[in-house]
């Protein structure tokens, strides 16, 4: 099973009940060496202060999520968000394409802007040094999110681009090309995200599980990102009104066991 | 837009209203030429009587709903329900896959396990001059409804038993590589529904929209369904607790308003 020290927390994971510099306290208090912080905590706690309790506490950062949304247009926002990600030593900004324009059903077009705009922020990324890692997310939230839907429409945007992918297991699990589609994402991958899949799922954004307490078969899907070269951080990302609830010690403290025994 | 002839009422746009009686006087009074029953429907009323009923307020039968759930097991029911559709004089009978097996987490296992089982059941549907229709579901139900959740994947199992599909705009409207899918299975398409994806969307099952309420781009997965050879019924099957609760008469006049003017 996963080797705890590729234990990454992404902070959503108790987003409701800690601050950025409660998270890396949690962090370095369980024993955790990686942390994933989305943007609104970075700016909640300051840029600087951030990175430097981070360094402090002898943490590492293995992404920032996130960019992108392009198609409700903020361009200088994912400037300022692949700054972000190089002052804190970030290797990859998660990138979430967005969803349908308000107003649009044209998906097409949509996917269009992404891919235009993706190929504007590019040079920028790679200027600063970090790698823009392009998230295909589940097709349950094409409409309002994110209208790339799987690992190979989001390898035949990132190819051209030279862009990095992130891979949530929440996100892939059920999709049938899944095992040729991460194989030919080799040397492309530049994070891969746990947590579970609930039967019944009561809410399409906001009920993940927590690894172990659904039904993706997480192990396979680690085994098929290894064997496409990655090696790095796993991050758990368990977006949850269940687990916000609960007292995140025990959060973090039960994402450690499952981690061992269920990734 | 289409044309009002083509329009079939899938019974459980009002399953909670109407007994199929009712539903087959509604398409009568409301100058709907088409119906597609739910296998429960025709079970409450009595096949026979169903069968009759339908013959003489002049409609026919588009297909029936539906068959498959392999993987939770039931192979002689599947049989019933080819014999059903055979006896409503219905082309088709829609299948559904079936999710994972109950404490299973091994989706390629149970994709073998629909495979083998459609294997088995094709030849006794070609002698009862009845299509099985694969219907794609959408990623969503992987785990609990249907693990086929994409049109290429639903055609890389019928072509070799020489099997039909049944498409759906809610389950299909997403694919990225829809154009091409539905484009390979010319000739092959035996049903085509549709409804609206609703943003936000409230319930993963039962809170489809109407068409013209949500987000799809129908006419353009109905060109698509065309260039692909099919010009038979559309079925209008609207899975919503908010429809169950409107007045019937209304869901089917509005049905019709929206099938002329969004599909």
């Amino acid at each position: 099973m996963a080797d705890l020290a590729r234990l990454s927390l992404n902070t959503i994971t108790v987003r409701d009940q800690w601050t950025l510099a409660q998270c890396i306290e949690g962090c370095a208090r369980h024993g955790i060496r990686w942390i994933e912080p989305w943007r609104d905590k970075i700016a909640e706690y300051g840029l600087n202060n951030a990175a430097r309790h981070i360094r402090d506490a002898g943490l590492s950062v293995s992404g920032v999520c996130r960019g992108g949304l392009f198609t409700t247009g903020a361009p200088d926002d994912n400037r300022r968000a692949i700054d972000e990600a190089a002052a804190l030593g970030a290797p990859n900004l998660v990138i979430v394409a967005g969803g349908l324009p308000a107003g649009s059903k044209d998906l097409p077009a949509a996917r269009r802007i992404v891919a235009d705009a993706l190929a504007e922020l590019a040079p920028y990324a790679r200027a600063a040094g970090v790698a823009l890692a392009l998230e295909p997310l589940h097709p349950m939230t094409c409409a309002d999110r994110c209208v790339i839907s799987t690992t190979a429409q989001a390898l035949e945007l990132a190819r051209p681009l030279d862009l990095q992918l992130a891979l949530d297991v929440y996100h892939i699990w059920w999709d049938p090309t899944l095992e040729p589609s991460i194989a030919a994402a080799a040397g492309r991958i530049a994070a891969f995200h746990v947590c579970d899949w609930l039967v019944p799922t009561r809410d399409t954004v906001f009920d993940r599980g927590m690894m172990g307490d659904g039904v993706i078969d997480i192990p396979r899907i680690r085994a098929l990102v290894e064997s496409a070269g990655y090696s790095g951080p796993i991050g758990v990302e368990i977006l949850s009104r269940a687990w916000w609830n609960r007292d995140p010690d025990e959060v973090l403290r039960i994402a450690r066991e499952r981690f061992s025994a269920c990734v």
